[in-house]
């Protein structure tokens, strides 16, 4: 049987309750479609790091390398460990390690949620540049403490990674609806934006079949709130698009129902995949969280394997969940019904 | 009689069909209210730039400094002029000459306007800083069109220009529902943003009744989608105030509705009102632009001058005409219809 060797990093807070969640409707779907998920758990978190002092072991990279994909939930624990700690000494280097430089993000209503929108008939998928730009952390201070100080913060952009982003987004937007939305603010950001947009024109001539659109980061934010069905593919840069992903899972309902994954398209190394949602501390263990976004996110992470039908399998099992009215209202309805739901559908 | 200097830029496409009827509403606003607006206009623009070279005359800026202050419709047109030059060249310039460190733009429904979101009752304050910032304009390119390409972007905090836009924000939130929302993105961008949150909690000591809180820009971008009437006052960066104000225009019905100004608050320097759309070359001078944006900035400016009354006297103005419907649907009234039923409302 095929098997496919997971690491399964529950991390902290709500990401243990969702992780688990969304592992047993993978493997239902994986006993269904004939194939074998193999997780190995990795306890990597700020529990961890207060025990040992690093977010995981010196090897870690190494460790998961081997895997076929990453699945992980949440990190961190403000009141305990600084986010700089937690998010830069686990989630920031997987993500930049593995060359995982497509994060991809999908907005959509699932059947039965009602969104804060009076629109509901929009079908995004945005694609964010996940290794450089406004996230390289270049930067410094000078005359610290002083009157007088400065902090300077640059962003880097590379040809190469411009490059490789723009065709990963032009190869999904053909194998959609055929649209894409590339996202700067090259009227303000002379250097890195007006760079990204000479970037885009060119792999633009390989795709002559893909109809390309150029929007300021401000201009698409009030896109997405006010025309959000006019939109199918949305290319943004490491910020941009983590500013608009938040805005696509507002528009889907909230972060209760947002997936992503980071892709490392050419496969030298794992993928992972993660809901967008935090650790959310106030609510975790208690069996509350939502598990909608982790089980969509595992549902990506089949996808990814090559397992299409399975995949799809989950996502119709969501759909019919929710369908029902249940997940669908924050709070309502516990982890564990919701997953029992998801599980009674796939069966 | 009081009379007051302002200096008219209508610029570019519908700025200028705005400008016009802004400036009615303004000057009958200032016969009721026994004070005189004395306007000089200046045809900076695109149109301007075409025929001379420049949007603006050498001594522009010093030409400016002796106004009372300055009333700009929009500027740009892209098809024919760059908008590195339409907005570098006139409004930017403008905007850092004048140290005009606070961009205001209020965010609220209109009494009759329908907004995008379920939720209408929401009444926010943006205060963007806008001398520095992501829009420093420092960096450049190495190996320029080569494979190995590299364009940087360097955002410039300072101490001095940090401070001022808190305390400036907090005096706002002092005069308000004092509650304070603080925007950075300080678990990715370690260097400015953890800088801003230093700089924020320093200031926050002198504000003791002032409740703060502390977002990364992703997280109020979505909750300023779901959950609006949770905020009163954002302070911003000029990147991130940018986007949070064209969300705020979205939730608030759109463009047409949302309003601002460039305030220098030592007065060293005249301050300058402008609508926050742009020239919307598409519908330029067909008599259908929505001035209600326009006719607000004016407000402000009237505010900013002092008349207060006058300026109160106009916002009842703008609410009664659009309690009744009128402009109110994108498109439907003309400028005219919608200008007329405003100076009815004032007389
Ligand atoms: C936690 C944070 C560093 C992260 C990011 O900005 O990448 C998160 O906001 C996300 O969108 O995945
Ligand atoms: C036109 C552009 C430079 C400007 C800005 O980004 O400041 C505009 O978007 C605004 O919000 O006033």
């Amino acid at each position: 049987m095929k098997t496919y060797n997971i690491a399964l990093i529950p991390g902290d807070g709500i990401g243990r309750d969702v992780t688990g969640a969304a592992w047993q409707v993978m493997q239902a779907a994986a006993k269904r479609g004939g194939f074998a998920l193999d997780g190995k758990r990795f306890p990597w978190s700020c529990a961890y790091y207060l025990e040992t002092g690093a977010m995981m072991p010196p090897d870690g990279i190494e460790t998961l390398r081997k895997f076929d994909a990453i699945y992980l939930g949440a990190v961190g624990w403000p009141a305990e460990v600084p986010d700089s700690v937690s998010l830069h000494g686990l989630l920031l280097p997987i993500r930049k390690g593995f060359t995982q430089y497509a994060n991809i993000r999908p907005h959509r209503l699932l059947p039965g949620v009602q969104g804060p929108l009076r629109s509901d008939g929009f079908d995004i998928l945005c694609i964010r540049e996940n290794t450089e730009g406004e996230y390289s952390g270049a930067g410094g201070r000078v005359h610290s403490g002083t009157a007088n100080e400065v902090a300077i913060e640059t962003a880097i952009f590379t040809r190469a990674g411009v490059e490789r982003i723009m065709r990963f987004g032009f190869e999904q937007a053909r194998a959609r609806r055929k649209k894409l939305a590339s996202v700067t603010k090259s009227n303000a950001q002379k250097h890195s934006m007006v760079f990204w947009d000479e970037v885009t024109r060119e792999i633009a001539k390989d795709y002559p079949e893909v109809e390309v659109s150029h929007y300021h980061i401000d201009a698409m934010a009030a896109r997405m709130v006010l025309a959000p069905e006019s939109l199918d593919v949305i290319v943004a840069s490491n910020l941009f698009g983590d500013i608009l992903t938040d805005i696509g899972a507002a528009i889907q309902g909230g972060l209760g129902y947002a997936a992503s994954a980071n892709i490392n398209p050419d496969r030298s190394a794992p993928s992972m995949f993660e809901p967008v949602h935090g650790s959310a501390p106030d609510i975790a263990h208690l069996g509350v969280a939502n598990p909608i976004a982790a089980i969509w996110s595992g549902a990506m992470m089949l996808e990814h394997l090559g397992e299409r039908h399975a995949a799809a399998e989950v996502m119709s099992a969501i759909a019919s969940v929710t369908a029902q009215g249940i997940g669908t209202i924050a709070g309502k309805d516990r982890t564990e019904t919701i997953t029992r739901a998801v599980l009674a559908a796939l069966s």
